[in-house]
C-alpha cells in the first residue's frame, strides 16, 4: 500500500493511492537506508569505491561474467554495451518494440550507430530476419551487436524462452557478432523462468541490471561483461559524464536489493495474475492477457473510451496507471502493491467500466 | 584529517594519510546522511521528485537563472550545456587548458560538436582570440558557445576576474553566442572573490554546479540556466542515461551542501596558502605560487626529479598527491585537510628533498 | 546493343554481351562529348562555373523549384537533403526498401539522423504508420524529414501514384515536416504515369535528380530545393567534399541528358514489358510481373536455382543480370538495350531454364 | 594570359584580366580535353572503370603507394584519410593553420573525429607538442592520425623540410599512429624541393593528390595507401556520395596532368618569385617574402589600406586576388599565368599604391 506523498495534485483529493504506474516508484527499504548510512565509501573516478566494487563484482558474479560497471541508469548501461560491442558506424538489431530502440534510440545517434528494428512475437526477434540483417553485403553497414530485452515492457513483460536466446546467441556468434541483454527487468525473467538469471545472461556477452525497477534500489544499473568490455565502457561512462565519486552510498542500496529483493518478486508476479484475471473476468470488452510477470497490458479498446481517458477516470479512484498508446493501459505490481491494492484497482476499473456504460 | 580506509595497498603500510589528491575524495557529513535518510523522494523520471525540484530551485535562485536540472556529474552538466547551447556542426569555444577541453573532449564526439581551443593566461582565454573565432567566415563551422571555467583546476585554482567575464559575455552576445560556465568550483571562485556566486553567473546563459568536490556531497550537480535551455537539457539527459528515479536520497545531500559547506570554503583556501607559502620556503627549487582558492601546483621541475617520482616518495610518508605533467605535483585542500595534515605534509615534502639532495 | 569493352575477365569469351546489370553502365552520347569540349567552365569552388549554374537552374526550373545544387551523385543529394531538412538527432521516415534506407544509410551515421524504415507495398509507405511515426512522443526524437522514392529500384521500378504522394505531403504539412524525393529513376516515373517531373516534385519539398542513370549523363545529379534549403546543402557539399572546381564539362553533359534522354525512356519502359512477357510465356516457375518502368524483377524461386547461379549461367551466354537477394534476378534495360538484346537476353533465360531441368 | 570569361560582372568592364585568386581556376589544356573524349569507361560503382583504375595505380606507383582512389576533391580524399586511419572517437593532429583544421574542420563532425590544432612554424608543427599530445592519458582520446600539408596553403605555399617529414613521421611510429599528407600541392612541394613525389610520400601512410589546382585537371583527386586503408575509404566513399559511374572520363584529364603538368610547375614557381620580388622594390610597406612555390603572400598592413579594398583596387585593372584575412592579400601562380601577367599585377599593385600615397 503507498503511503507516500505523490507529488501530482490532480490525485491529491483522494485518501488511498494504488500506484500502478510503473515499478520504478519503488522506494529503498529501510535495511537499504541502513547500509547507504553504513557503506565504506571511496572516489570512483580516482583509485574506486569498495562498495562499488563490491557491487560490480556481486553482480559479475551472479550472471558469470568476469566483470561489471556501475552507471546512474539502466539506459546508460545499454548505451555503453553499445559503445563497447561496436566498432564504428556498425548496426544494432533490437525487436522492433525493445525499450532500447522505442525509448533509447536517441543514444544511438550520440554513438553514432544506427539501430535496426526487427520485427518480432512477444518480444522475440523473428530468427529469418536476423539472419538476413547479419548476412554480409557490399553496400550495407555491417552489425555489431544484437540486443534481447527480458523480461519485454513493450510485450507486456513477456519472458523470452530459454531456446530462442541460445538461438539468437547461436546465430550471432556465427557470424562473429556481439549478443547483449537489457536486463531492465532481468529478474523478474529469472523468476518467472525459475532459473537463475546467469542461466539467461549465458546467452549473451553482456548484461545490462537495473537496481532500481522491482528490485527496488533508489537508483543505478550494472553492465557486467568481459573485461574488455568493461574497460572500454568505463572510458564511455566518463565520456558521457556517468562517473560518480561516492557513488558506494548508492552501490550499498543495489546490494541490498541484489540481496533480498529478487526473492519477492514471484508476489509481483502473482498479484499481477491476479489482476488480470479478475479484469479479464469483467467483461468481454477487457483483455487483460495472462502477464509472465509484473506487467498487465489491459486492453480497453473494446470499451470505446481512449486509454488516456480511462486513465484520468481510475485516477479520479486513487488508482494511477499509464495508457501505453491510445487502446492499452499498463498497470505493473511491485512492493508498494498488496492484495488490498489490487482489489482497489479492479473496484476502479469496474466503476469506470459500469459508468461508462451508462454514459 | 583523513581517517576513513584508502584503497591503495601501496599506502598501507603508514598509519597517517594526508589526502591532499583531490577534494573529489571529501565524503558526506553526517548531517547530509540524515538529510537522505529523511528526504521525500518520488520518481524523477516519471512526475518528479520532490527533494531533486527542491534543489534545482535552490541552485537556480543562487545562481539567478530560471531552472536546474540535476545530473549524476559536473561532465554531464556540462555535455548538457553544449548540446542545448549549440545547433548542429557548431563550435564550442574554450581555454585550452580549460577542464571541458583537456579531460571532456570525448563528450564533444557524442555531441558532433567541435571544441576549439582558445590560449589563454592563468585560465582567461585572449578575448583577441575569441574576437577572431566568433568572425562569420564562409567555410568556417559557426561558433555556438563559449565555456569559461573558474577556478580553473588546470590553471592551479585561477579564478577569473569579474572583468573578464564580463567582457566574454560582450563579445558573444555582440556575436549572437550563448556563455557557459563550468562551475566545477564555483563556489570557491566566488569565495576568493568574496561575491556571491550569482554574481559570476550574470556573465552567462548557463551554469555547472558540483555537490561533491569542495562541498563534499557524494555525488552530482546541477545545471543552471534558462527553462528552455533546461527542457532541452533534460531530453538530452534522458538520451545520456542520467534519469535517475529516487535521485531526491543524493538531491538531499546536495541540499545540505549547498546551505552548510560554501562557507566552510575559504578554510580550504587559507590552509592552501599556508601550505605554498612554507613550500617555497624550502628552498629555489620548489615553486608552489600563491594559491587564489584550494589547489595548489608545486613546481619540481628544479629538483631533477619527475613528478611521478615525488608523488611515489610522499606517499611513503602518507601523504598523498598527484602528479600534473612532468614537472608540476597537485596538492588540494579540502574537508578532511587541517591544519596537522598541512604540516605533515610539509614535513614530508622537507624530508623528500633532503633525502634526494643527499642522493 | 554493348559494343564497348565490359571489364570482367569472366564474360571475356562471348562475343555479344547484354549488359542488363543496371542502367548506371550507359555510356554518354556523341552529342554529350561535343558539349563537354565546348562548355564555358568557371570555378564552382569559387565564384560559379556558369555551365552548372545553367544546369542547377534548368533542373530546379523542370521541378518547380526554387534553386538547383550540383553534386557528383544522386547519393550525396539525398544526403544533404537529409541535412538540409532536418535539425540535429531528428528521424528521417523512409520506405523499408528504399535506396536511401537500404544501401545509402551509412550517410545517416555521418548526418547524425535515425534512418527510420516505414513497412510498404510497392514501395508505397503505409500512411497510418507514418501518422504515428510523426506523432510527438515523450521521449521520441523528433521526424524531420519524410523521403520517397518513385520509381523505386527495390520495388521493382514501381511507380508512386501521385494521389499517394499528395497523401504523404499532406500528413507531413499538418506536422510541420518536409518532404524530399529521392528521383534517382525520378524522369522514369515522369515518363510512366505521361505527366511531367514538376508534377512529382510539387508533393516534396525537395528532389533529387540523378543524370547518370537512364540519362546517360557520365556521372552527376542535382538538388533542387528552396534558396534557404539549397543554401545549408551547399555548406555541406563543401564539408562532404562534393564541391568541384571546373564542373561545368560533366554539367554539360547533364544538360544534354536532360533536353534529349527523357524522352526516350519510354522505349526502355516497352523493351522492359516485352522482356517481362515473354519471360513469363517460358513456364510456371518464373514470375517477371508487368514492370511499369524500365526494371524486370525476375523471381526464379520456382526453378529451385539461386540468383547467384541462374546470373552465372546468364553470363556464359554474354547476358549480365544481377542477383537480388536470392530468389531474384533484376534486369533493367537502358540506352544500350535493343531489341535484338531483349531476344538474346530471353533466348538465354530460356536455354539456362532447359539444362536446368535436364539437370 | 587569361582569355576566358570570367562570371563576375565588377570586372566586365577591364579588356585584360589577370587572375590570381587560386590556381583552382586553371582549365583543362587540349591534350586532356582529346584524352576525354577517347578514354575507355565502365562502372566505377559497379565492376570499375578502367580509366579510373589507370589512373589510381599511377599515382599510387608515383607515390610508392600499394593502391590509389579516385574521389571528385581533395577535401573528400583527406576525409576519407581521417576516417581510414582512424577508429572511433579519436584525435587527427593537424598544424593549427592547415587547410584541414582551417577549412575542412567540418568534415570532422561528420566523421566523429576531433581534429586537434598543434601550433607550428611555416606550416610545421612543433614536434614537442606533437610528442605530449600523443602521450597516453587516462582521460584523454586517444590520437589515430596525424596530417600534414606541404606545400602549405596558409603559409604562403611553405615548404615542409624532408627531416622534418621524417621527425614527424618517427614520433608517429613510436606512438603507433598513422601519417597522412594533404598533397593539395604536393608536386609544387616535390618541383621546390627538386625531388620526386615519393620522397616526401614515403613519411606517411597515405597522400592525398588534387588533380585540379597546379595540374590543371578540371576536377579530382587520388588517395593513395596501403590496399587495407584504401578498402576502408572506399567504403566511406560511397557513405559520402563520391562513388560515380563513368568517373573514367575525368580520370583521363587526371592522367593527362599527372604525366605532362608537373614539369610546368617551376615555372609557376619561377614567376611568382619575380612578383614577390618586384614587390618588394615597390616600397617598405610591402613585404611578398620570398616565396617558395607559387603562393606570393602580400603583406599590406603597412600602407592602411585593409587587403578587401586592395583587392577591390586591384580588381579595377583587371588583376584579380583574395584578402587573405585583413592585412595579407594573396596571389597565386599557375597555367594561365604568364610574364606579362606578372607585369600587369605589379603595374596594377603600384598604380593602387601610389593613389592610395595620394590619398
Amino acid at each position: 500500500m503507498l503511503d507516500f506523498p505523490i507529488f501530482d495534485s490532480r490525485h491529491a483529493r483522494h485518501a488511498k493511492l494504488t500506484d500502478l504506474r510503473s515499478d520504478t516508484v519503488t522506494r529503498p527499504t529501510d535495511e537499504m537506508y541502513a547500509r547507504m548510512r553504513e557503506a565504506p565509501v571511496g572516489d570512483d573516478g580516482l583509485d574506486g569505491d569498495p562498495t562499488v566494487q563490491a557491487l560490480e563484482e556481486a553482480v559479475a558474479t551472479m550472471l558469470g561474467k568476469d566483470a561489471g560497471l556501475y552507471v546512474p541508469t539502466c539506459t546508460m548501461a545499454n548505451l555503453l554495451a553499445a559503445l563497447a560491442h561496436t566498432r564504428r558506424h556498425e548496426q544494432v538489431l533490437l525487436e522492433s518494440n525493445a525499450h532500447m530502440f522505442a525509448t533509447e534510440r536517441g543514444g544511438s545517434l550520440l554513438a553514432g550507430l544506427a539501430y535496426t528494428p526487427i520485427e518480432g512475437k512477444a518480444g522475440a526477434m523473428d530468427l529469418d530476419r536476423i539472419e538476413a540483417a547479419v548476412r554480409p553485403g557490399s553496400y550495407r553497414i555491417g552489425v555489431g551487436l544484437i540486443a534481447m530485452e527480458t523480461s519485454h515492457n513493450n510485450a507486456g513483460g513477456a519472458v523470452l524462452p530459454l531456446t530462442h536466446m541460445q538461438d539468437v546467441h547461436e546465430i550471432a556468434r556465427r557470424a562473429g557478432v556481439s549478443v547483449h541483454i537489457d536486463g531492465a527487468r532481468l529478474m523478474n525473467a529469472a523468476a518467472a523462468l525459475e532459473v537463475p538469471a546467469a542461466t539467461l545472461a549465458q546467452h549473451s556477452e553482456s548484461v545490462s541490471l537495473c537496481l532500481s525497477k522491482g528490485l527496488s534500489a533508489p537508483v543505478g544499473a550494472v553492465l557486467a561483461a568481459s573485461e574488455a568490455a568493461i574497460a572500454t565502457a568505463k572510458g564511455y561512462r566518463k565520456m558521457l559524464g556517468g562517473t560518480q565519486r561516492q557513488a558506494g552510498i548508492m552501490a550499498a542500496a543495489g546490494l541490498e536489493a541484489l540481496q533480498t529483493m529478487s526473492k519477492r518478486l514471484r508476489d509481483d508476479h502473482a498479484r499481477a495474475r491476479v489482476l488480470s484475471t479478475r479484469l479479464n473476468d469483467l467483461g468481454a470488452s477487457f483483455a487483460a492477457g495472462e502477464p509472465q510477470t509484473n506487467i498487465v497490458q489491459v486492453q480497453v479498446g473494446g470499451t470505446g473510451m481512449p486509454s488516456h481517458q480511462w486513465v484520468r477516470a481510475l485516477a479520479e479512484f486513487g488508482v494511477l496507471t499509464r495508457p501505453w498508446g491510445e487502446k492499452v493501459i499498463r498497470c505493473v505490481t511491485h512492493r508498494h502493491i498488496d492484495d488490498a491494492d489490487i482489489s482497489h484497482a479492479v473496484e476502479a476499473f469496474a466503476q469506470v467500466f459500469e459508468k461508462r456504460g451508462h454514459a
